[in-house]
């Protein structure tokens, strides 16, 4: 059985050995920096995990996993462009160095430098793959979508929240996890509970990168402390803190949400004050670990050896810090 | 046999009849509002066409067929945004109605819904259809890094920008038509003539395209006469120009389009007075027709029946003119 580090070795010697039509390299040079920029790797080391469930041969797997981590970049260059986010892993984003036309033309052709990956899949397994991929692909487009609605509402429930990161973020992982397995050669039960599997450790970890905005060490994280909260995100912790607020701390986190009303500091100082009154941490931190608990329940159901699922667990504790 | 009207019918029904996740219908109006638009379908038609050489039942071919419409729209979308185009056939253009961001986004799913499109191909031939597909998407990104790269210089060479416009728009009519030859049973020799049958027939187009911005009826073809001279876009009329100018033309052509030296209609006026003293009207209706002639000894060698070829060649000969 494979470990993480071993994984993501083999996936990030496959990123780097990735050949490209190179006749215009100012189209590929965006390429290759966001995706030197490191990074876990999740999606693509789930996928393999996965698939090492089944097989001990993972090499079947190798080029469809990085046909996800190509594709999961590509939606970060876009993204990065429509959050005008300056900074992503403490390098400037791809249309703060080269502009916004650049980034959304390389950008658009990660796209299909994934789809050429994912050709690459074992050819009895391929359009089963491909699809599960690009139903994900779909999703998570509407996710950003409503994302962006959002942005512009002032409250959104709990449900529309966590519908959102379904879209954004655990699908993608969900497909990950059910595109390895497939290439294992699991059957159509299994796929499906470790596409299960996928989605809840997704939400979980999505959950887990809401907390860590503001909880999180932001020299580690590569991103400013509470950055989240500056940019008016929605996040779980906000969400659920107007549920739950009192008609005083609504009315205060309103104020501290209306633009120019304070400066950043003292902005997120005052949402951290009310998160603190509503226990908010520990209530983000137990839907984590709720999720956490799902997935857990779908992995046992699935029919390998307990054996065989100790590094796959390894890394879901490990997401929301619970191996520490 | 289909004729064209024919097919761009069942290619239109195919399109209304697309399925989307509408769980964010803002992701999609833009989606729906661009292919609604109309335009000629050139893309499916030649490759049902193709594969009708060989098949009289072409429905195998309606999806993948879709797809490469559905591709070319997104190509439209982006573009659109990175050349800040405010209207295309008449019609504002996505992120002028939209906004960038959106225009990304809707952008982006239609490359998804392409796939999803490709992966309703006949499954025999799923894995060949979608590499041809794939390769020439990546050489559309190719082609259009080139088209931006050549508008910051002020003189590029003919062969440079035959290279783009064979990336940029030929490489994908040459794949529609390989796909539908595919599809309908082609072996390699036909199915290669045939792509390259398209490439000729892509690279005409384009060279009549360049023409038609200046020479052809305005309000036909859905744009500003002279739109490329005011824009300084690369055309062909542009290059050629530069390639046999005198030493007074070239001088005179600089200072046209040297920035704000003049007002867009007496830039045209002086363009067009260079290109009547040089001729380029006749030069590139020649290279076109030179283009459409290749196209067609491709064509010839294709082993099905001359008859069978009729509605391919009509296409061919309409799309510069030579029909009336």
């Amino acid at each position: 059985m494979y470990n993480q580090s071993e994984l993501k070795k083999i996936v990030d010697k496959a990123i780097i050995n990735l050949s490209y039509n190179t006749e215009a390299e100012k189209l590929i040079d965006p390429v290759r920096y966001i995706l030197s920029m490191g990074g876990k790797r999740l999606r693509p080391v789930i996928s393999l995990m996965s698939l090492n469930l089944y097989c001990d041969i993972i090499d079947g797997g190798i080029m469809p996993a990085t046909g996800l981590e190509v594709f999961h970049n590509f939606t970060l260059v876009h993204d990065d462009i429509m959050d005008q986010a300056p900074v992503r892993r403490n390098f400037p984003t791809v249309h703060t160095r080269w502009g916004i036309n650049q980034a959304v033309l390389s950008g658009d052709v990660m796209a299909f430098i994934a789809n050429e990956c994912f050709l690459q899949s074992p050819s009895g397994c391929l359009a089963k793959v491909f699809s599960v991929f690009n139903k994900a692909a779909i999703e998570v487009c509407v996710g950003q979508q409503l994302d962006i609605d959002y942005e512009k509402q002032a409250v959104i429930t709990l449900d529309e929240y966590l519908r959102m990161i379904e879209l954004k973020t655990a699908v993608l992982i969900a497909a990950s996890a059910k595109i390895g397995s497939i290439i294992g050669g699991a059957d159509i039960k299994d796929s499906d509970l470790i596409y299960e599997f996928g989605r809840n450790l997704g939400l979980a970890f999505q959950i887990q990168d809401d907390l860590l905005d503001i909880y999180g060490d932001a020299r580690v994280f590569g991103k400013v402390q509470g950055g989240d909260i500056i940019a008016n995100k929605k996040t779980f912790l906000l969400v659920k803190a107007f549920e739950i607020a009192s008609a005083e701390q609504e009315k205060k986190l309103h104020e501290l949400f209306t633009a120019g009303s304070t400066d950043p500091e003292s902005k997120v100082k005052g949402v951290l004050d009310i998160y603190d009154q509503l226990n908010i941490r520990n209530l983000t931190e137990n839907l984590a670990n709720e999720h956490i608990n799902i997935a857990f329940s779908q992995l046992e159901k699935v029919s390998v050896s307990r054996e065989r699922k100790e590094e796959i667990m390894q890394i879901t504790l490990s997401l929301i810090g619970r191996d520490k």
